[in-house]
């Protein structure tokens, strides 16, 4: 952003600046009956519905770098990592509220920019954005985003329901987030070593959209709906398919079999991960960031949902004494490692 | 803390961290359906009410400094703050989501004596700890906090409902938390002159309480309830007394007569500011952190709340067109200027 359009946020003042961000949100879902500007937001369940709700925190230098994630992009894909957390419960996002913590580095238009990305996102899920904080920092931008959803009670889908015999589905492909990482990586180093040297993205917009601006599975909700089924647990595909693996095994007291060449990856992630020498199954298993979702259903289930093309089946749930195993292409069983993103070992990132 | 009680949080990892600290939270609400655990928490609004919901985000350095605040009572500190939002609207706290950014500054023993201050507010409040988000920081502490509370819509007190003629109320007393803030600005810069020099705080436990430990006004709704009176507008204190009269009339589009000689200030805060050559009403007026609420009733229910030792009528609603006054004791009239709270003029702390 070129200096002549800096405008200081301190210009402003922190009233100042939630007016400005705020002041033209429309409120489209009957239960957001008021959004900003009061002490709290107020918002109304749908008859029947039991409310969702979660947060989650990015932080500048270790979910996110700005060196190559525009900050519409960024803003869009925080909004995105929370619905997809509300989608995971199998219930319907319908609410955010924002805390942002921005350092004197940021200016107005920087701000408007990340605010734009996430009332995008909000603008294509159907969601409104009800509240929020808006302070200084004295480093790095801090993002904090709260999603509420709601969903009758009996319909949601927690992590722990998975029995012996359910069958392991994922949405979409896995491992393009990771690549679109891997690419994003690779021109940094290369403008750190020359400055002048343009950035080489083309053929990549695949894994690079996949990195930076995913895309929630709020369509599963109605696919399920129409297909008639109730998974037996759900989890939401961010630290990586193994590590998700894990999680549901733990908390439904299972074990997994996952089959290697069932795992859906893009032709487009496997091209890339060629060219970085990387194993595209590994990106899968432990690249995470990809939104999509992982869920069990129980066997009889399986005609409702086989041919769906969104929809793979990757595995089956065992006896909890089993533990999480990978089925090669080989047929060699291996026990499944979860290498899962971790923000506490910064050598991660 | 001394290193050899010295926990890395890297040695237990997001996840080992997030179990740690949650592992024996339980929930006393029938409206928390399922707290921590799954990729969302599940809460159940009471018959016929509406949710109320508020973030804030505290940053090191700009909102607290843990060269005096202790852990714990930053922790307490910051759920009130909260909680007291959600009071604002005349709401009743349920449920709070607790998003940290913690660097490796932070052994595991700092965040346990955070999360205990944390849970010590819930456990005095009622409210269950439901879910949050625990991730690496690169620099300094953030704490982001998402409250839940209920209430039937009837019930509810926005900002905008005072009218001309209401009487403007302040529960408990002001300016004391910024007193507080004095002292312990003194000592620390005592302390920066002269290490070894121990802190003179004896003398001032009432204004470093109102600092380290404030309370939220929870037991308004109740009193309210009694004595069957609703508020037409309400908000809560946090940013000073003036800042928020001002808020109250933008909302309401009406104007307030403020009388100097009515504004509760305890005599321990009087002294405290004596001593700092400071004018007391000044603090209560632009100081701020008090976290009492300041609301309007309807002239008809004076009768209801006069005597009342915990409300202070301090003023009434004008026109529109009158702004907002300060009546002084010697009977002058001077406009209200709102010097509250700005993160953004960082020369503010």
């Amino acid at each position: 952003m070129s200096n002549e359009n800096r405008t200081e946020i301190s210009a402003l003042g922190e009233f100042g600046l939630i007016q400005h961000l705020t002041d033209h949100i429309l409120l489209t879902n009957k239960t957001s009956v008021k959004g900003v500007g009061d002490d709290a937001a107020i918002l109304k369940a749908p008859e029947n519905e039991t409310i969702v709700v979660t947060t989650d925190m990015l932080v500048e230098g270790v979910h996110f770098d700005l060196s190559y994630a525009p900050l519409k992009h960024l803003g869009y894909k925080s909004v995105i990592a929370n619905l997809s957390d509300v989608c995971a419960m199998n219930a319907v996002p319908h609410q955010i509220l924002v805390g942002l913590a921005i350092s004197n580095r940021f200016s107005l238009e920087a701000v408007d920019e990340l605010y734009a990305g996430m009332l995008l996102a909000c603008n294509h899920y159907g969601v409104d954005l009800v509240g929020g904080d808006t302070t200084s920092s004295r480093s790095g931008l801090v993002i904090s985003i709260t999603a509420i959803g709601y969903e009758a009670e009996e319909k949601l889908v927690t992590r722990s329901g998975a029995r012996e015999n359910d069958l392991l589905v994922v949405t979409g492909d896995l491992g393009g987030a990771y690549m679109g990482l891997q690419v994003l990586e690779r021109e940094k180093s290369v403008f750190q070593a020359a400055p002048n040297a343009q950035p080489v993205l083309e053929g990549y917009d695949y894994v690079l959209e996949r990195q930076l601006k995913p895309e929630a599975r709020r369509d599963l909700h109605g696919l399920l709906n129409a297909l008639d089924v109730k998974p037996t647990s759900m989890i939401d595909i961010s630290d990586g398919l193994a590590s998700e693996i894990k999680h549901l095994a733990e908390c439904s007291t299972v074990g997994f079999d996952l089959y290697e060449e069932k795992i859906p990856v893009s032709p487009k992630t496997i091209e890339a991960a060629k060219e970085f020498n990387l194993d595209h199954v590994t990106c899968a298993l432990n690249g995470g960031e990809d939104y999509e979702l992982l869920f069990t259903i129980k066997p009889a289930d399986y005609e409702k949902i086989k041919g769906n093309p969104s929809l793979t089946v990757i595995g089956h749930a065992t006896a909890d004494s089993m533990g999480c195993r990978l089925i090669t292409r080989l047929g060699e069983t291996i026990m499944l490692k979860a290498q899962g993103w971790n923000s506490f070992h910064q050598d991660n990132y």
